[in-house]
């Protein structure tokens, strides 16, 4: 063991990718488009369900691994975990995968996410507590912030109130401005257009339709916020030596990172509104792990996917992750580098904004793409693919390269 | 990457290790009993909280680890998950770790299990879902068996109910009798009655007490069942290379194992019922696993700490761990061969049903203390040691030996 993360660079992969449509109404249980992902991935890794021996889920999946593993008629799982919470965990499971790989329990890791996030539970909806007693329970003993003592009561309930309160910071802190919200609007757009899977592909938007968008919490309009899908998607994750037999060529999980930001007491999403700075969360932590594991920075990233909940999530990421200053991602996303051509194009197939809300296990499917070269949207010639997860006290990001 | 587990072995260990009293009524939160345990740890592998840069949780735990990092004063988090369901999770917390560690993902990682599994949540009620779609929700996405459409409908709601279930078949196909399931209450009792801290420390039982104590569900008596306790345990894993520069003789971690019952389709405890043969379970593809991995057998075991929810429960794992043949474990039991003094003394502090229902977390906490020779009940020169966890359709073991 050493504390020089050079010997765990790019010694697994993913092999393997897969995703079902993504809708309003998928008329199918998460069960089934959970088995569907999984079922392409594995076939896109050249494997077959009885050379899986571990699966990963996130904690807010309602597929336990089990049902997952029994619908695949997967037998002889030697690892299963999971992680959380919720869009943090993508980025973090493909690292309990390499940690299963890495320790010898096991050697095909199933990785998956699948949610009716529309027609079942809505993720944008107001979580109330049942009781003052339940929301003192949760509390202490840290549970979802949706039922904090602090918030609730003052009808602070859901994730695009948070934030609005962290964009309209950003606002007053940094001029921050409408056409700066906007430019991850409309990116997110133009890419979800030019991928034909995505769920906006349809559906161009103009500036003046950002505008006109009925306000969500100011400053959020409905076109700042993601979307909320029916779908699922998975990965097969395995050692970069092993990959390399596989009918696909490997893509290099050439770092992975998690952290937490300084000073989380528990809770979920709105603890953040307590911090001295609200603005700084997690991902400042996160990045720096993950640029130093990696030995690479933000400047030799070709391409990113970035954690899209809400427009000002990734504003703030880019300057986490190095690509501008503090406080210049509005001019820096208006600026087109964000875009196709640009220095850093992001969320290339929509992101949760406009390709789906898979809670950004399809950000990791993307880069993926990206980096085979087979995106809808590609960038010419993409050796480095940037993923971040969920950028609330909690957050992981990963680098994967070509081999 | 090599598929002989060789390399894995011995590579991390246990370096410290803490527990709460265990009560009936502690009177605290679950978040204060868990930072006590995770003090002590702490302290007892000679660090502090600021080098914990690891956290794994039980998916049943309520404390989350956001909230125990906090009110610890641990900043700077770079890995954290959790496994499950339940008691299954220990011993494969321990794999988290040893994960987290070989991957370089972290370098001193807490594992923790707080419940005040008496005063609040009883362990052993029955749990009634609250309508025909919720039922048929969990069966599909695989939740708990408690909620499962084939047997809520008639009353099977409860753990000791599925596990009567497999004492009268083991007693019907086996032949295995009152005094066999007797002796593994009274081996419990009796370590217990050793061993100061345990819950039923100052209450013998004897056979005539076993015999007249109720029926909870037949042929499982009062004493067949584990005890429901308010407390928490907690443990610090770390590179065993680490571990040889802390003030603790480093428990070196041998090899880990989690497993799936074949043919599981879903659910924690009640599918088990499904099967074509309802008393082969996991234990058995885990010991397979796991003895593989360490290069030992149970001939090598001086000392094993066995999940212990019911009787019945460790008289199967007896089989499935190869302490005897298939179908032999209630004479073997009533040998004395797993008293102190036999040749394989089990739940030397008592266990999940006489030292306290931690959830299994306390056997690991024995184990580390028996090999460190430092038991109330201490095996003589324990070099090594069995750890097993949750006989259900999951479950997961470890072996522990001195450096």
């Amino acid at each position: 063991m050493t504390d020089d993360w050079k010997t765990y660079r790019d010694r697994c992969a993913i092999a393997g990718i897969g995703a079902t449509e993504f809708s309003k109404d998928s008329g199918r249980s998460e069960l089934t488009l959970a088995s569907e992902a999984a079922r392409k991935a594995i076939a896109d890794a050249g494997l077959s369900a009885g050379d899986i021996d571990g699966i990963v889920r996130c904690d807010m999946d309602r597929v336990k691994h089990n049902a997952l593993a029994g619908a695949l008629g997967i037998n002889g799982l030697t690892y299963f975990s999971e992680v959380g919470p919720g869009g943090s965990a993508p980025c973090a499971m493909v690292g309990q995968a390499v940690a299963a790989i890495l320790s010898g329990q096991a050697k095909h890791v199933l990785v998956y996410r699948s949610l009716n996030g529309r027609s079942e539970s809505r993720y944008g909806a107001a979580i109330a507590p049942d009781s003052a007693g339940e929301i003192a329970k949760f509390t202490e003993t840290g549970g979802f912030g949706s039922y904090d003592e602090f918030f609730t009561p003052f009808g602070l309930m859901t994730a695009p109130q948070t934030f609005a309160l962290l964009a309209q910071r950003h606002k007053i802190q940094y001029g921050t401005a409408d056409e700066h919200f906007a430019a991850i609007a409309l990116t997110c757009r133009e890419h979800a257009n030019a991928t034909p899977h995505a769920q906006m592909h349809d559906k161009p938007l103009t500036y003046q339709n950002y505008l006109d968008s009925r306000m969500i919490a100011s400053p959020l309009r409905l076109f700042d916020c993601c979307l909320e899908t029916d779908g699922a998607c998975a990965l097969v994750v395995t050692s970069a030596e092993r990959a390399r037999d596989l009918p696909n060529s490997p893509v290099l999980i050439r770092a992975v990172a998690q952290g937490v930001a300084q000073g989380v007491k528990g809770g979920m999403m709105f603890p953040v509104l307590t911090f001295d700075d609200p603005l700084r969360l997690s991902p400042g932590h996160v990045a720096k792990t993950l640029w130093k594991r990696a030995g690479l920075g933000p400047e030799d990233m070709d391409v990113a996917q970035i954690y899209d909940c809400f427009t000002i999530s990734v504003l703030l990421q880019l300057e986490d992750y190095g690509f501008c200053d503090r406080g210049e991602s509005g001019p820096f996303a208006a600026s087109g580098a964000i875009r196709k051509g640009g220095s850093i194009p992001i969320n290339t197939a929509g992101g949760n904004m406009s390709e789906g809300y898979i809670h950004g296990l399809n950000h990791i499917v993307e880069g993926v793409k990206q980096i085979r070269g087979t995106a809808s949207m590609q960038v010419e010639n993409a050796e480095t693919c940037l993923v971040t997860s969920g950028p609330i006290p909690t957050s992981s990001a990963l680098v994967l390269r070509r081999d």
